[in-house]
């Protein structure tokens, strides 16, 4: 038996989130678990990195598992994407160390929110982009989101997926990327997240460019947790997980 | 009563295509049609710039119909939007000219088929492009793509779309560029194109450059309408049209 570990990509638009459900309803986990299962993988559950909701991608969600499998690891890679739907793939597969968990042992995650500046929809786009019109103000918007780096307690922007009170969270990067045909792309690294975190960010730097909100209370819930932040959640479309590193920096990168 | 023309983009990915077919079956025509039918549209067709293959996209499709609708001509867009699918969308509606006709008005066709070299499946974009493994070589491609250009009998390329015999057509360009993340991108435009036309071109161009069959053999088949091309169809999801253009350039441009 051998510990493995993989990295995924996913299209998010017409799963359930990653995580198994019941009731039978499209998840990721679920469509890698019936694969894993008919190559011989007996486990309860794989373990991942990170939940994402539904409708958000993937470019760097990380797995493990362990599989009696004994042929090259790159074989591996090969029959899951032959036998996975066309929404998921495999982009990397290697054997881990032992005790590996791809949650527990995960450093630092990065997530990737994409706007798209136009007055129209995009049916070639809209899948993977939030539309936002008229455009924001990209000096404000930069300014909003380097107020986010730091250790702080994120507790008014989201709860603690794990269920324990620990909204305490830190976040390395938080900034503002044009992307190659005029998008905005927010980049955020942390040690972790909370629960619908990066959209409630995201959803907020717009609220306040849009002067519904002014920067004074976007900067009271960053710096107060009691300063819940009502309404303002990004849609799941833009959002990616584009990679997760590990001590040794193990995470594989991508880019959404 | 006014004579409108639409630029139409759509995902073709869940469409059987877009002409209207029995059964109820989903196209681009049968969704836009229903919506106009609720604005009032008696027409018992929408008239359009070319019949795209079932998972084929668009950014620049052209359709034109005539109705009533006593509102600013913008207006009419934005109400088209809100009631489409999200996977079509109208890119621009104005009036048109009197004997303004989408497909006998257009003097010039052009699409492009992305192909995307990489070893693996990539979820987050194979809707939209045709992954190509080991990457053929770009100067072979070129050479042969410029063999395309003139006017010429493509018989052995496709049939005619309208039942004539007529196989003579015009391609006033045919070239392969560089995409933005490294795709190699055939764009072709002429007068209009045989049924099937540019999906087996950039299929015949693969299979020479995998060297299934020989940079003579296309020639010939370039040269002859008796020489026909078999096999070797490009699949419809990396196929996308994008421009049509009219006497006066009235077409509107976009890109896939």
């Amino acid at each position: 038996m051998t510990l493995y570990k993989l990295i995924l990509a996913y299209d998010g638009t017409e799963f359930r989130g990653f995580q198994r459900l019941a009731g039978g309803r499209r998840t990721v986990q679920a469509e890698l678990e019936r694969v894993l299962r008919r190559m011989g993988w007996t486990e309860p559950s794989i373990r991942a990195a990170g939940r994402t909701d539904a409708g958000v991608h993937a470019r760097g969600q990380v797995v493990s598992f362990d599989l009696e499998w004994r042929r090259p690891t790159e074989r591996l890679k090969q029959a899951l994407n032959a036998a996975l739907p066309d929404d998921v793939a495999v982009v990397a597969v290697e054997t881990a160390p032992e005790g590996f968990h791809p949650r527990f042992s995960a450093s630092r995650r990065r997530y990737r929110y994409t706007l798209r500046l136009a007055p129209d929809r995009d049916p070639l786009r809209d899948r993977y982009e939030w539309r936002v019109w008229p455009p924001p103000d990209t000096a404000g918007l930069n300014e909003l989101a380097g107020q986010v780096v730091g250790r702080r307690d994120f507790g008014a922007f989201g709860r603690s997926p794990s269920g324990t009170a620990n909204t305490v969270r830190q976040v390395f990067h938080s900034a503002w990327e044009a992307g190659p045909d005029g998008e905005r792309e927010f980049v955020i690294e942390a040690d972790a997240f909370l629960y619908h975190m990066v959209r409630r960010l995201v959803g907020a730097m717009i609220q306040v460019s849009r002067g519904r909100r002014s920067p004074e209370e976007f900067l009271a819930s960053v710096e107060d947790p009691r300063r819940r932040w009502q309404g303002g959640l990004a849609p799941a479309r833009g959002l990616c997980l584009e990679a997760v590193r590990y001590d040794g920096n193990e995470g594989i990168e991508g880019s959404c």
